[in-house]
């Protein structure tokens, strides 16, 4: 769940207009090459049907994307200053504005969740209607924590998983805690709920934090990023997609937590390389004609990279 | 070959006023681990003779530390906007000025060689005068990349491998190359001369290039840093300890690079680990007091958390 959107990008590489965008885009079509997908989303009039049947095309089902009258979510963000981290230059929320997720019975049977990057209240509102979840995962971001913290925090109480980016993991913990090191601020935030915690570091990879310890995957290395728009979406979309497929098959609890280690750092590693590919060109284009030999044929090099 | 140096920090952590530094020192103590050490350099009347007993009650060889008339170099530097690279906020150079190395025949006789962050012209001289090295290293700093450009590209035609930081790596690339990434930094500088790149990233981590491939190290997670002033030269110390004592018998050739390719990812994972011992107080404080034994358990912590 979360939102589509048509963005504008202001890039080193060059500028993109009103290319398809949104975490509910770049989430899916990351985690479809792994497992089935539901996704639970709003456009407008003006989004191109021919994309929702490409959607639908790669074992994604749509039906919880509603159609409303008038313009599809818009945002506007640069990476001139900073490829690592985008700065937004504007945000037309349009139908999103009044987004309400209500779940039909198959998607509130949903086994693994991933709450995208919204309003915490919303957050809230779907994981309110999901029955009997294995794994549910969720992103935020600096406006949620800045401005709707006390919400945020009772999602987090709820959520088996945080993926952050590192910017937000100190934003989150430091009130008050004084978090000097993304170590210190990751303990704060395990606190807070999530037994998982994802910090995704752009080009530097991503660390993930659990009761088994602090497990640190490299990104694959990129000779020229183009757009790192989605990186963190579709990061999200491989490492839940991989958990879905490799189905650990009951409900997380603490005696599996080595089996979990180990399947949690195969879907990390999976996310760093599937978001190489993403940041290679605009929008979706790369992740499109993405295929799964070739993903796991970078994956491959990279485990090698990694190796001692 | 370095510097030795009394150092001011000012850090978020506080301040430390005229606290033994260089190159040298931080070199030194950290290959002293794993291997017999020859240093040269040049102190002032005023540098405390104690701390060279200290150096000598260590397998390292102080016979190339030459005591001249006057004070000895002083640096003063802040991390307080940036804890992953210092501010110099002055250099007094005092005896450091005229340095001019002249090795014994014994240190000529060196086999693992490394000079670290100085003029180029004098890390040329140096290795005028080594016989026959197995392994050259070198540093170098913005200072240099910016002013003696020509020079220190005279000393990489020379060198067998190149450590700097992930700032110098982009100034030494790009001047007309245009790279936009760390890797495409990576493969101007290799074409400079160093066969081994290894590009130190702070926080996290290291980056090892050679023609085998591209390996990547985390750096080990610290949660308060106090200083991270040395960890450079200390992870140099480490990395060129580690491959002296795992003893490559011969001069490199390029048939035996998977060889040394597994010897360069363990060395640089050594030096990772060092490091994290190094910043976790002011000056050589925390360095003094390692044990081989500490470093090493710290090393299979670290290994386990690159596993996948």
């Amino acid at each position: 769940m979360g939102s589509i959107a048509f963005d504008t990008i202001h890039a080193p590489s060059g500028t993109a207009e009103c290319v398809l965008g949104g975490s509910v885009n770049f989430f899916s079509v990351a985690a479809s090459l792994f497992s089935p997908v539901q996704v639970v989303g709003v456009v407008g009039e003006d989004y191109p049907k021919k994309h929702l049947e490409y959607l639908a095309s790669r074992s994604i089902d749509i039906n919880g994307i509603s159609v409303q009258k008038g313009k599809t979510f818009h945002w506007r963000g640069s990476y001139e200053k900073n490829l690592n981290e985008a700065e937004t230059l504007s945000t037309c929320l349009n139908v999103f504005e009044n987004f309400n997720p209500v779940l039909s019975e198959e998607q509130a049977a949903a086994e693994y969740v991933f709450l995208a990057n919204i309003d915490p209240v919303l957050q809230l509102r779907v994981l309110d209607q999901v029955k009997n979840p294995r794994l549910v995962a969720c992103d935020t971001m600096n406006f949620w924590i800045r401005g709707k913290r006390e919400e945020l925090l009772r999602t987090l109480k709820r959520v088996d998983v945080l993926c952050v980016n590192e910017g937000e993991a100190y934003l989150l913990a430091d009130q008050g805690s004084g978090a000097r090191s993304i170590t210190q601020a990751a303990e704060v935030i395990r606190k807070m709920g999530p037994k998982i915690l994802v910090i995704k570091r752009g080009e530097y990879g991503a660390n993930l934090y659990t009761d088994a310890g602090i497990f640190v995957a490299p990104a694959h290395p990129v000779r020229t990023v183009i757009d790192p728009t989605g990186a963190g979406d579709s990061f999200a979309g491989a490492f839940m997609g991989y958990l879905a497929k490799a189905g650990a098959d009951r409900k997380m609890a603490d005696e599996d937590l080595p089996q979990w280690d180990s399947l949690l750092r195969n879907a990390v590693v999976t996310g760093c390389v599937l978001s190489s590919f993403t940041v290679e060109d605009f929008s979706l284009h790369r992740l499109m004609k993405l295929e799964y030999a070739e993903l796991m044929e970078r994956r491959k090099a990279h485990i090698a990279m990694m190796a001692i």
